[in-house]
């Protein structure tokens, strides 16, 4: 298991994570989003389109940082790569996600949802 | 001004950045740091060798991303550049942002700094 306790932890905790990824012309990008974990890869869910999923179809390269809500100096950093992006299951998990952060079904209307799976390659702590 | 009255409440909060940097091999970074503003530019304050610094005295272009910790679901998106690194003023610069964010002076010892200068290109507050 590359994620020790503390780092899922801070995983399943309501904690947004910030999604970096590289745009065409090699400049960097950032997003706040949701996120949560299967087994060794970590769930991201976003529309078709969307900067983040047009970056990561042509660079897969990606980096997210945490920031545990109740412990704001608590910092999960990830280096990873976009390994699948499927629309299968996509809205069942985005309701997950949203009983997760916001405890209820996902109320907005963009439901042409995509699941974007990380591999993650590096994973630390910092405190 | 290129800060509407919006986006001065969410860079003036006591809410982290999280600044997005291209590494040498064209791969994203993200970090959470502290800000705040000087005018039309923003100040971030770092340690020279850290990755951050590194990668923008290679290559200048940033993202910024700031959620409003009193409303997770405001959020300032910032792309522009760094326009100045400077070890003039520093020290009481991070003294400056550690009241700002723990309320006293900077407490740890890596006091070693530089301020990063970024001039912003695009601003916009998403909600």
């Amino acid at each position: 298991m590359i994620f020790d306790e503390e780092a899922i932890e801070i995983i399943e905790g309501k904690n947004f994570a910030y999604l970096a990824t590289s745009m065409a012309d090699g400049s960097p990008h950032v997003a706040p989003v949701w996120i949560d974990r299967n087994e060794d890869t970590l769930l991201i869910n976003t529309v078709p389109g969307r900067l983040k999923q047009k970056n990561v179809s042509r660079d897969p390269r990606v980096t997210i940082s945490i920031t545990q809500e109740k412990n704001r100096y608590r910092h999960l950093f990830i280096r990873g790569k976009v390994i699948q992006q499927t629309k299968e299951g996509a809205l069942d998990h985005i309701n997950r996600l949203s009983r997760k952060y916001l405890g209820k079904d996902y109320p907005w209307d963009d439901k042409n949802r995509i699941i974007l799976r990380i591999k993650p390659e590096y994973v630390k702590v910092l405190e």
